[in-house]
């Protein structure tokens, strides 16, 4: 008798609806290849070559030579088991402190399989019990929202403002997660030109954000993806830089500064921890437990692309980075040009003007599921995100909103995409 | 106020009590570094150099190319986002059939961030519901342990003969589950030279096993790193290679097979996934979702060092590991031999003759706590691991016990490694 499983008795993250999304998003790409994707967040193709891997792995080895290890030491350093929390650390404590002006011991970096697993290690760590919850920031990163489903660990939304997070909702939020005999452990946000809409935070409402969790005993899982790709080239403090109290867990992702394929990630945990014998030890040292646990280490192979790639830049990617950050600045500049062309007669649809990253929302006077998606795909040859796949299901948020991309494409094929979305907007608008 | 953490605010998995062994084994070995250790499980060093890296990297482009993928195809599949089940199914579909007789479609195949990764995403595809717990062999690989505790899954052991699990112990133990309100989902073990007794189960036992798993409706975890490094040469099927009903979930290492730092390892689920409306899918797809939340996809790069490996190798890495297997035999039959020498003539001290793999286990007239580790250390020079890592805590499971590895010395050691043990047993032995 060959076994035949149910869905139903499968655990609830392979239904993750979230996942499914993306899913439907890959399909209707596959479906329509000739659409414009104004949906895919991922970085643009032409800023490296496979030709880089090697002369990264070379840069990489000769680094380790400088420092001192023996042919055989380096071997060990590439091919073998290694360290759980990575042999990066010295390299991207001194990227923060150069690029971003935070200051941390390298002892307090752990490398992981991207930025995703550094989310799944946090919640795992901090959400020790089952009325543990996490407080994000909705509309909400799906890798967040997806990890957290993953552990079983609830999810409670803040609604962001047009100016991203507003500190002054936290208390009610984490009040009535009390009330309700769970405890708030921590507060997931992307302050930096957010996934999925493209807002930020001033600096003032950082500043303030932090004393709240002070007050409110939250820590912050701080994600900061895009904070390289501002349109100006004025300081935007990370809350990590600003936390004078060891508040702030800090995630990275080296997918947009380098490339996604190394899938090399990290986690700031700078936090003390103390056990009942009074013994202090780093957070990062405890969590590297769980990273254990779920992956063993990261790639030593692919920390040393990466690692490469930090020499090379020495290591200040906001430096070396430049092309990047004037590619990605063009597109945002000309999708919010296209979007003043298209729409800017059309009381009916607003935009926000995002200060940089890869993405802004666009309000439309249509309900835009995956049906209108769909329809967009195969009518008008533009693919893109509807925003209520970033908010809780069922909430009814994000229904007459749209994601719109800017980071895959050839500039010259962001204003097309906006045009032919115009004129979906302009045939499937609904009476009002 | 700067932030402190209690250590028991943090998740269990963080005092993981496996992760605290494994730590104090790193410790005690980094504090008598030159003790010799037969106590480190890793492959040995001697057969891969980083110059392999390159070739492998050139040789899996060099495979692409010739699959018909241009220059930007290549460039994208190696670094940028990727498919999550990854891209190395059809060779390890390959490799599987050509060296195990494992026939599964290469759908089938989901490419993981090390066998670690592929624990996790079985277990919590599986055990779905608070009362879903696994079975496991005891003594177990600490890696599956924690991965349960890592998702509070709860494992229920079943104790392990000289000839590896015996079917016929399941039913009770599955039926003690039930009678207690739960629901076995799963069975793991390692059927090949297991880690840590390594004991085998004989080829009639693993058809009766499978008999077994149908009867109770148990799925089984195999788990075979050590499968290709048998004394002999005689075929020695996989519970996958003679699963007729689709019962096995296969679970894969290249950390062998190929070395540990590419972090791949696979997982293979080509079970048979019905949902409500009756649509059929296939297990290792639907897992996919649990995997793109845990790591998104595993580091491309890594997989075209090891895609390359396996081109060069023709998709055997039984025939191109001939030199890998005939070291380790040389290393299990100087260890077999040494603790012949060493303990042949006291009745007090047994061992087991495992038929392949990287370890024994010796029996001794002592306990053989941490405290007996450091003492053997610091005095005697040799190191080697507490049988009681690999029992659940508190059980007082493996207390005279000793796992004994060989894989990671060079030959010439692993005599003068068991002498020095010999003499701690010889001086520490408990009066009877």
């Amino acid at each position: 008798m060959t076994v035949q499983l149910r869905r139903d008795d499968l655990h609830a993250s392979v239904s993750d609806p979230e996942s499914a999304s993306m899913n439907f998003l890959n399909e209707v790409a596959a479906r329509f290849p000739d659409a414009i994707s104004l949906a895919a967040g991922r970085p643009y193709d032409g800023f490296h070559s496979t030709d880089d891997l090697e002369r990264y792995l070379r840069g990489y080895l000769a680094h380790l030579e400088a420092l001192g290890l023996d042919d055989e030491q380096r071997q060990r350093r590439l091919l073998q088991y290694g360290r759980t929390n990575g042999y990066l650390g010295a390299l991207i404590a001194r990227m923060l402190l150069v690029d971003e002006g935070i200051e941390v011991p390298e002892q307090a970096v752990m490398v992981t399989s991207g930025c995703q697993e550094a989310m799944v290690i946090a919640l795992r760590g901090l959400c020790a019990r089952p009325g543990d919850v996490v407080l994000a920031v909705e509309p909400c990163y799906v890798g967040l929202t997806g990890a957290a489903r993953l552990l079983g660990v609830e999810v409670v939304p803040v609604p962001e403002s047009a100016d991203g997070l507003d500190p002054d909702t936290v208390p009610a939020v984490a009040a009535a997660v009390r009330a309700s005999g769970r405890r708030p452990r921590a507060l997931y946000l992307v302050p930096n030109f957010a996934n999925p809409s493209g807002a930020s935070m001033p600096v003032a409402a950082r500043r303030r954000l932090l004393d709240v969790a002070a007050e409110q005993d939250l820590l912050i899982l701080e994600d900061d993806p895009y904070g390289l790709f501002g349109l100006g080239d004025e300081p935007r403090p990370t809350l990590k830089a600003l936390d004078t109290g060891q508040r702030v867990l800090y995630l990275g992702s080296f997918a947009k500064s380098c490339f996604p394929g190394a899938r090399v990630g990290f986690l700031v945990a700078d936090q003390t921890v103390v056990d009942a014998a009074g013994r202090r030890t780093l957070l990062a040292d405890e969590l590297s437990a769980v990273k254990s646990l779920l992956t063993v280490n990261t790639s030593p192979v692919a920390q040393a692309v990466v690692g490469g790639f930090l020499v090379e830049a020495g290591c200040s990617v906001r430096a070396a980075g430049k092309a990047k950050t004037a590619f990605y600045r063009g597109n945002l500049r000309a999708l919010l040009a296209a979007l003043e062309t298209s729409f800017g007669d059309d009381a009916r649809v607003r935009w926000n003007t995002p200060a940089g990253g890869f993405f802004a929302v666009l309000d439309v006077p249509l309900t835009v599921d995956e049906a209108m998606l769909e329809t967009s795909g195969r009518e008008y040859g533009v693919l893109w995100t509807p925003m209520s796949f970033f908010y809780a299901p069922g909430s009814g948020g994000g229904r007459r909103s749209i994601r719109l991309s800017c980071s895959a494409l050839p500039p010259e094929r962001v204003g097309e995409g906006v045009r032919r979305l115009a004129e979906l907007v302009r045939d499937r608008a609904e009476p009002r």
